[in-house]
């Protein structure tokens, strides 16, 4: 293990969605867990360590990617919640994904928005 | 035509890329002239210019958005120069690129960093 | 609001799915009411409003589009049910996801049939 | 190889883009000749041979299936021209993609009709 | 209905997942039976029978492919647990999965292992 | 950097594709060295260098993910070669390609075909 990159990724992770964060890794334990170190070591540790942006960009721009993928209801969750986490509110978090509708059409992002609304109403 | 909205998505575009954004609506004058119209109307009129984010903002989406769906190298390049016009700075958006990574991989990311310097060696 | 387009948008949204459609606006209305506005008035109110093809011609479009892409249950629920009211037969529903085998394979088609499935069983 | 199955594909081929769809079979000649055999025998023998829809309503939902997947370039221009063959306008094609707009977004859409356009011109 | 394909296609679904596979051909049977009827003949009689690559190779690719396109839930389980059938072990469907972590980045490989990890439980 | 994710990255890179590999990492050089520094050490160094798959058969799901999600044309020709630098001949490249017929369409397979082309041509 790479003990440097994996304390600053455990640390950006524990910023952004340290509960949801947790329980992917947990998750991924006893099936892969090194795909979860690479998570924290790469994902967490390389990219979000990084300057030039901050971490309300950084889940603007995750938001955006996971929306255009699809399929990435569990992913939309977590960083639905790393956002409010980060300090991005809910009309923005709403926003971004209405600025999708030209570039993705409605699809994909009544998708985003019922996710969305799932997390806002757990948070009640 | 709907000249409130017409002209108010004549307006954003201007800010954005006033001269790829027209050539687009040119390219689509003879073939499909109302596609071109629901752009300036829905997308820049409607959407662009919403409250909320600013166009830094949107242009960040943007480009997430494109270079997650993949196949955009012509639209990537209209906004690539767009987030250059409304402030955003080479290092950032090459940043907004490696942000989406661990997102959608390698592959999408090195045709959107590819197009960038296309559009960045184009400026010199 | 755009009560002209608005109007129109409703009407087509009527013609294809009044119900389905409107409990998708009714669902926006607390978390994003202008997402379903767009819905109505660019959607239905614009695009679905234009001459050429008529309302069968753009459900099977619409179908081919939505089993391509993915990731779209709660959509092909929506345009199945629209196809069935605007005219299609379920045999031509199911005929249109197989004319789509050869372009994107069998699991979306699956998918899209497993949908038509669950429409067609809850009309019995 | 199976000849009531390759004789029925080579003829249905034949009636939307023999020319075209020629130049496919033979491309693959000296690299992969069995994916041309599955082609014909498959998607042209076994799918386009089939009733309940008609070749117009086939090469409809084919472009539609294939603007909204993307990175189809190649495939566009032959069922653009198949889609002309078999009687579809040029105005019917490009309101097709106009009504994926509301389901794919404006970047695949303006993909499609740059290709129509280059199809139309060569047409003159 | 073409026998000898057919008879192909029923020997190789029995070889990978027989119950798996049956169940799919069942659920199609009083909805679009020709399309069980493809699968069988095409998929599994044409392709699954060819040389060059062993069962056990194509089931890798299988894999590969399902998790790149997403939206498979449904489709990994039958060929995880396929891959099973025809001999690779746990560990290696993990690491196919690991292995497309570069190419299309963490979500979809997360919703795959999620997917292997509810299908070797239920071998408990 | 480091130095002996590095240095094992390269070693893999020079396994597949000494030679496309650099000109991949060369080219990011001046826009983004940190992404080249990223595909060397995560993908080839921690990835590439895993044991219970060897390279032939990395390659082989390299190939099934990149044909899958479309759009990428020079990631296939630095794989096709790099397939064939680690043993697989061009009889097993096509019929990887063959093997996703069924599961992603004819288009993404034709496509993946003649890029397979153009580098085996290159070879002669």
């Amino acid at each position: 293990m790479d003990n440097i990159r994996y304390k600053k990724g455990i640390n950006n992770l524990d910023k952004i969605d340290g509960k949801a964060g947790k329980m992917v890794i947990d998750s991924l334990r006893d099936i892969s867990p090194e795909t979860g170190q690479f998570i924290i070591e790469f994902a967490f540790g390389d990219i979000y360590e990084r300057k030039i942006l901050n971490l309300k960009q950084r889940e603007m721009i995750t938001l955006s990617s996971l929306l255009t993928q699809g399929d990435t209801h569990n992913q939309l969750i977590v960083h639905i919640n790393g956002a409010l986490n980060v300090g991005l509110t809910q009309n923005e978090i709403i926003e971004i994904f209405i600025q999708c509708i030209p570039y993705v059409g409605f699809p994909k992002v009544l998708n985003a928005i019922s996710t969305a609304k799932e997390v806002f109403n757990s948070k009640k």
